[in-house]
């Protein structure tokens, strides 16, 4: 989806301008953005993680100012980088403490040292909260007051806006919304992190693979079966593919999916009562653009219909999110904005 | 524990002074607090609710009057009026829409008819968001930067307080920690809003005695039988007498009780991570006083050292609340001071 989203030219552009970068453990993204949100330039170039995080440092400060010399502008006209990677990190503190994607950066104070290599200032963000932070801005969430994302991929990552700000949380760890509590029992199916009763315990990317394949396991007819005995790996992606083709195990995993979601948004709704909840990341099916993607909200819809309380169900949009993988540096340089206008 | 809270002076407090009302079913109560939240005066009128809204706004805002007569302070030293009242509400309209324990106080607005009578300003507050308010800013939470309280009575009430404001939600259902999902299960516990899983279907004071009821009904040994047949209502407060006796079905229930507690904190702790998160009501079973009181926080607090992230774990506070019965009151007059120095 970030493809069908618009570059506009400078000179249609308003001033102050703001970097935003997102790093993730195959890619680091960058882009500039105006005021108002809108890209003059992204560029994606490899997060090359075994070289370390000063080295990763030094190129994500590298492709800033290439950025900012790209589109022609002056870096006196850049009021402010925003960062956003994944947890765990130390927010206010600007530190990387254990990302378990990029192995080998740990404890490192990635928020000064990209600012030492650009010479910028660098407002720093959770991946996951940034991403959120872009679609409130200008993408799914732009005319709302406050919202949830949830990012569907491996796992299930969070962001909470409320009156324009992340909730951050004391310890960084706010809006981590893959770890509410959907069941209870002390046998609930086990999060990757370690819990049993998560959501992403449920609803992540790992949660489908193993449900498929106890499902599988348990005899059920699929033409996963087939694709597995020629060597294929169950993935969410294959699971899509089989359902289009209109495999009743796929669909039935998938919407599975949606139900637990369901669950997990509704207790999100009763906790922050958002004007929205915004479904993203590489897991939601093709969202709007394909008849799974939208069979699949509507079942994430249906559910939260019948739990939510009468005036949220009735009120509160839940809808895809709009920007794609522009969401992650988009929002990191909207939150950078927010810093510099307040 | 209301009565332990000390009243100062007059000459010892520090102006502008703000009165906070706490709008019950059965009481209205009402305080003097000083800019640093401390009490001059408080009083309990009873709310006779039959006499309707109307009436009931001219008692508040006459009580209101009379506490700053009382206390000697002229209507110009007070700088704002706080309304704490039971949802369901509509905050920023300033409307009671449909009070479950306020029987033809619906759609009124409450806030405006009670300015009307006292001639001050008003700001409108979820009660049990306003008694957070009051814990967090001279109660347990007065270290705090944010906090979430749930009050433990007849149902579950919530109030969570992030950047030194109340989350209320864009329909004045925000923190409704009741009614997070902490059991998927569609066969889950029924909570008294009629939805299945809820935390207040399961740790509520009308949970706990069905959840009673039915252990009895299992023909469960436990002297509450002989209470029963005598004709004793099974409550909370029963339960409570019985397990400081050493009856072991009536601990149970309650430490069983702390331990969904656990569980619905660790789904907000992940969802928010405050520095703390304090429990009051009622329902606290004599809170640090008693030895029972001690041994249900230390169950709360076992549930969710086992299900927190490992930092949150380590960090987050839990505790009970301090102020009693004053905190609606006290947390109804500190919103208003908020809204007063905005």
């Amino acid at each position: 989806m970030s493809e069908t989203r618009q570059v506009i030219n400078r000179e249609d552009a308003e001033p102050p301008f703001f970097v935003g970068v997102d790093l993730g453990g195959t890619n680091i993204k960058v882009g500039v953005v105006d005021d108002r949100g809108r890209s003059l330039v992204r560029r994606s170039v490899p997060t090359h993680s075994h070289l370390g995080p000063e080295d990763g440092a030094r190129r994500m400060g590298e492709a800033v100012l290439d950025a900012i010399a790209e589109v022609g502008v002056e870096p006196a006209d850049v009021g402010r980088v925003g960062l956003g990677t994944p947890g765990t990190m130390d927010i206010p503190a600007g530190m990387m403490l254990e990302p378990h994607n990029l192995p080998g950066w740990e404890n490192f104070p990635v928020r000064d040292r990209v600012s030492h290599h650009c010479r910028l200032p660098v407002s720093y963000a959770n991946d996951a909260g940034a991403a959120a932070f872009g679609e409130f801005w200008v993408g799914s969430g732009e005319a709302f007051d406050s919202m949830v994302m949830l990012t569907l991929g491996t796992g299930i990552g969070g962001g909470i806006i409320v009156d324009g700000r992340s909730i951050d949380g004391e310890h960084s760890h706010g809006a981590e919304c893959g770890h509410v509590i959907i069941d209870m029992r002390p046998d609930a199916r086990v999060c990757p992190c370690g819990q049993p009763g998560h959501l992403e315990g449920y609803a992540g990317a790992v949660a489908i693979i193993s449900r498929t394949e106890e499902a599988l396991a348990a005899g059920r007819k699929s033409q996963l079966n087939d694709r597995v005995a020629a060597g294929e790996q169950i993935t969410p992606l294959l699971l899509n593919e089989l359902a289009e083709q209109g495999d009743e195990l796929s669909l039935e995993i998938i919407m599975q999916t949606a139900e637990y979601l369901g669950v997990g948004i509704v207790t999100l709704m009763h906790t922050i009562d958002p004007d929205g909840v915004v479904l993203g990341g590489a897991m939601t099916f093709g969202g709007h653009e394909t008849n799974l993607g939208r069979r699949f909200l509507a079942r994430v819809k249906q559910e939260v219909q019948q739990r939510a309380f009468p005036v949220l169900r009735d009120t509160t949009v839940i809808d895809f999110a709009r920007l794609g993988g522009d969401a992650g540096y988009i929002g990191a340089a909207g939150i950078a904005r927010s810093d510099y206008h307040r």
